[in-house]
């Protein structure tokens, strides 16, 4: 069974994606690609998404320069979530410099704890 | 800030939640949690998942035994997305027997290899 017959886009055409560090495990980011984003992933061997804000292709560090290498690309049993093992250049893969966008862990209390620090400044980065 | 402010559900009032091996790291599976469904997942401690196809709540692993224990429950930067380490139960995440629901990898010129064997037969555990 080849991968695009299987893929089930939600009603938006887009497909949740888990992004997750080939060599250490952790799980940096779940963003969205759309089918043509799939294409354009494969292709570059870099993630490609789609930008729900923007609505526009997303080539994850565009401007950063922290792009995604594709080491490994999976898909569920469903066929309705991806999972992609990627090299992380520049290490965060999070706007806020973290290396995760996952960097807040739930405490007892229901307060939130940041768990770890950036890696770079946004603005240095971005420029705002 | 405490986690239900900042929580921002889809507009099926749902959050994608990524759950993940506590121990070595491994994607089991992405379901979707609603505001009730992350509240019961806390009280218990194991997952509660709201089921689209069902329209019901999902206790993981209420029919198998192979339930999540929650071991860690963090936040993406936007709110909008859920990492929940878990001790996995049974070690078999998925549906069909597989640990993880990622069990195929795209291979070269397009075609998907499962890459992993079941720890359990389907029709033992959930008689059909």
């Amino acid at each position: 069974m080849t991968l695009y017959k299987l893929l089930k886009f939600n009603d938006k055409g887009l497909i949740p994606t888990v992004v997750q560090d080939a060599r250490d495990g952790t799980v940096l980011m779940v963003a969205y690609m759309n089918r043509e984003s799939v294409r354009r992933t494969l292709r570059l061997k870099k993630c490609v998404f789609w930008s729900r804000s923007r609505q526009s292709f997303w080539l994850k560090g565009e401007s950063s320069g922290n792009v995604q290498k594709v080491k490994e690309f999976r898909i569920d049993c469903d066929g309705d979530c991806l999972l992609v093992k990627v090299e992380q250049i520049g290490g965060a893969a999070c706007h806020t410099g973290q290396r995760s966008c996952f960097y807040r862990k739930l405490m007892p209390g229901g307060v939130l704890k940041v768990t770890s620090k950036p890696l770079f400044h946004p603005k240095k980065v971005y420029g705002h």
